[in-house]
């Protein structure tokens, strides 16, 4: 997600290290000592302005949630929400898709959120994309044993591509919607981009893929 | 595919055994020698009105097409355009998809097509779907060590169910189309049914699933 550079995001988010966590690499292993309790932690990679990690958290106060971004602005504005939700089960995080080994011991995720990551429509940038490959070693490290990416956009391209990246590093295909928002699923949360873009008719594209034990 | 009955389908049939195969137990095994050459053996179940195997038949004379279909007047129709194609490389054979063990050796078929197969959407009929798990069983018996499904269907449902039927089987997902033909897919050869749908606007949904050794 890009967004205009926002003036002051570095001194407001190290104002509020309450929500988002300073010195990450501390707390690897450790989650669940920051969240107090013994409940599952899902995490959002790429979480943009944090509208679905904040609401999940307010649907699901029985799960630890963390959002995760590299972008400073981004941040930011998730940091709103996160601060005018006040609940004790979100977290925001501010890293690197690729480093998460740093920042979560492995297994020590339950589950995987990756909502309308950029879709890199290139070939020759298909390595930066979040469902290639290498990414996906790094989720199935952090991931608990079978554990599950819950992955959603509105990019046809990056649908197809993953649907065959999933497959060929041998994750399972659980379930696929074609079209969530005419379906019968349930408890959809929607991100602003998600919104904005189903406004405009486009199609938004679901999967469930889980790891299998090699 | 439901067709209006045509009368004299029978007989019809029965006049041309050099494209329709009587007795096909026979050639079980042997599919070879009744093709006289030791071309690739590629099989469409649910061929319809032939429109698809017999055009592929004729880009393709380096391979050997069997069109497959269990409906008497369907097969007519498709008869009628293995006459007039009179070509060498493709044949028809009337018998049940889920018996196709009783037709095929182990591994005697190279690749596998499945065109517009019937969705059967309730739930309750989810065993009559060829992409289910105990048809899959009979495809991954007949194709050769790592064959291959080509699947393609403007159903939203069955492909979705597919998608994941597959993938559960322990199929690789090697490619996805979610809107074939504004694709850059080259060499489409489109069936009946799927011309007139996508001339009503339907999308076509196409994938490439291999079968991996357990």
């Amino acid at each position: 997600m890009r967004v205009r550079k926002r003036k002051g995001s570095d001194e407001y988010i190290a104002e509020n290290p309450q929500w988002v966590v300073t010195e990450p690499t501390t707390w690897r292993g450790k989650w669940h000592e920051r969240f107090g309790n013994d409940h599952p932690i899902h995490i959002e990679v790429g979480s943009g302005k944090g509208r679905f990690i904040t609401e999940m958290a307010k649907l699901h106060p029985e799960i630890n949630y963390i959002g995760i971004d590299i972008q400073l602005s981004v941040l930011s504005y998730a940091l709103d929400r996160v601060i005018e939700a006040d609940i004790p089960n979100v977290q925001l995080l501010r890293v690197d898709g690729s480093e998460l080994t740093n920042y979560f011991a492995d297994h020590e995720v339950d589950l995987m959120y990756l909502n309308f990551s950029d879709p890199w429509p290139k070939s020759r940038h298909e390595k930066r994309r979040l469902t290639y490959k290498t990414f996906l070693a790094t989720y199935e490290q952090i991931l608990v044993l079978n554990g599950e990416i819950h992955f959603k956009t509105d990019n046809q391209g990056l649908f197809e591509y993953s649907l065959a990246s999933f497959s060929q590093y041998g994750m399972e295909i659980e379930k696929v919607w074609l079209d969530l928002h005419t379906s019968s699923y349930e408890g959809n949360v929607m991100t602003e981009y998600e919104e904005k873009f189903s406004n405009k008719g486009q199609r938004i594209y679901r999967v469930e893929a889980r790891f299998k034990a090699k």
